[in-house]
């Protein structure tokens, strides 16, 4: 079997002789090679818009990890900004946002401005042949509370009590970005994108009790739409998944993409859906003695041969160690199924 | 019916004329008369120590709220610090503790030390018999965390790390925590406490499936301990609800306290075991009007007119407004059953 089908394979639930894997931000912080491309832009978002750079940048972890899926390198701010939402990253920091607020005010969705992005898809995809490419935007509740919130936030307040007591404009928002957030992945889907992964990863600040009316009806829409006109696989990735995991029967994806707030065997038994994750990254703290048991029992565990993809619960940290991660993922990889 | 009564009724289930409320931190930062209180001590923990102020603080809510419950005002390092960890409050930032991770460096815990909690709970006694008294402690898993970490945490990854590392030596502090605790909450009930609440505030920072060997014995073993010696009803806290709900089975307590990652009136059909909480205290930060909509949209929504006690799914924050939080109660309880 060649390499370029194991993750699509296990997509389809078809047979494999291993599971495969990658890692959310893969290409960051904790990798040399990634903090000294870094240095040739000082502005985050510039250094995500040097078509050139990000497209070298997505290729490291399959270079320096071999990982089974590159996906590229960018942030999920990109299309915010795109609809007149200022957006700056501040260095330790994190991203700003400033927006008036008022959904009036945000400009439509126009696909050009995003072309650096299509073009990174297009560049990795010209580059190795290997591996299936990644192209992924963030859901529409992450993004409205990121755009209203102003930044990352624990509890995201501000975006909460706007979605409580402004609940049209809230709407209005949510619609916006669906429709946007529609564009905007056909066209890396069009550019080449073998996968796309849509992040929600601050679901976990909204109550569950939210989620129907206010967050659901915008995944539909969006997941059905792409559904409906392209072929390519889609995963979701959402936060708080033991509080959502029961609340998505509807929302046509291919891929559930947990944290570890759920226990993998466990939902492999009572699902039929592939899944994704679960790994809790801390474990990349630990020694890799620990490291290799855990991910040897956890995979001892699963039920189901096929229809997983090895990834974290979360995302990779800066200060992580690329050995281990290494470690990591060679470990996965010699999991004989 | 006595109001005395109303909450103890709520947890046996009998039938009440409506749901009683008090809520996680109710004397603290965000309230006038505590802020000036809190003056009269420099340090933090001289203030839990001061028998006086503490009693005062803890009627506060009683006084201003006209809560269906006092819990005593303490903290729940207070028993760590008296096994030998250091304990220091720095302002705005909280807690830190000093601890050599050797489980053979903690001091066997002298009831006598702690003296000043049962003197609190005796002089809230007797101050008022309105309203029961809730004495408390933090749960295993919760203290081990902060002992270990040195601080509150996201992730908790150091304490997690311990625990994967070195399991023998985290079974080890797990029991001395576990045992310190049954003494120190027995003296509380021999004080006259009417209710337990044990927090396992940071229960959210473990993988759901590390629950079953590292902490839930411990649970099991302390309130099993205090059910079979005292009659006293135990409340369970824990965050992360959605994921451990399902896990709790066998814990002999009579309440289970939630935060807001679960849908309350769901668990209600599927559980017979009393409630607790649920309410997102983001919601404090909405207008009135919102806060009343959402308070009597989710009583209403309850398919239990008794097992249930009002309370929010976290703590109150000290930029909470005080005219706020006296709503949100009035609202509570002006909805007749």
């Amino acid at each position: 079997m060649a390499r370029r089908d194991l993750l699509l394979k296990s997509i389809r639930q078809e047979k494999i002789e291993r599971y495969p894997v990658w890692l959310m931000r893969q290409a960051g912080r904790y990798m040399q090679a990634y903090r000294e491309l870094r240095e040739r832009e000082k502005d985050f978002l510039s250094f995500c818009k040097n078509v050139d750079l990000a497209i070298k940048v997505s290729l490291l972890p399959l270079e320096i990890l071999d990982v089974d899926a590159i996906i590229i390198f960018s942030d999920i701010l990109v299309p915010l900004e795109a609809i007149g939402i200022k957006v700056k990253f501040i260095e330790d920091k994190g991203p700003v946002l400033e927006w008036d607020g008022n959904p009036e005010s945000l400009k439509k969705f126009n696909a050009k401005e995003t072309e650096f992005v299509y073009e990174i898809i297009k560049g990795v995809k010209r580059e190795q042949d290997e591996v299936p490419v990644i192209g992924f935007a963030g859901a529409p509740y992450t993004l409205a509370a990121y755009a209203i919130e102003g930044h990352g936030s624990k509890n995201f307040r501000k975006a909460k009590t706007y979605m409580w007591e402004r609940e049209e404009d809230f709407g209005s928002t949510m619609e916006i970005i669906t429709e946007t957030l529609k564009v905007y992945i056909e066209n890396q889907i069009r550019a080449g994108a073998d996968i796309i992964q849509v992040f929600d990863s601050w679901l976990d600040s909204l109550p569950v009790v939210d989620f129907e009316s206010m967050v659901k009806p915008y995944l539909i829409e969006l997941f059905s739409y792409l559904k409906k006109n392209y072929d390519t696989p889609l995963i979701y990735f959402f936060r708080g998944s033991s509080s959502f995991f029961d609340k998505l029967k509807g929302i046509p994806c291919d891929v559930l993409s947990v944290d570890w707030s759920v226990d993998m065997a466990e939902i492999m038994r009572r699902t039929g859906i592939t899944l994704q994750g679960n790994f809790d990254p801390s474990l990349l703290y630990s020694k890799m003695e620990v490291i290799e048991k855990k991910v040897n029992d956890f995979l001892n565990s699963l039920p189901r041969k096929t229809g997983y993809i090895f990834n974290l619960g979360h995302g990779l940290a800066p200060d992580m160690s690329q050995e281990k991660v290494k470690f990591l993922v060679d470990t996965v990889k010699s999991f004989k199924l």
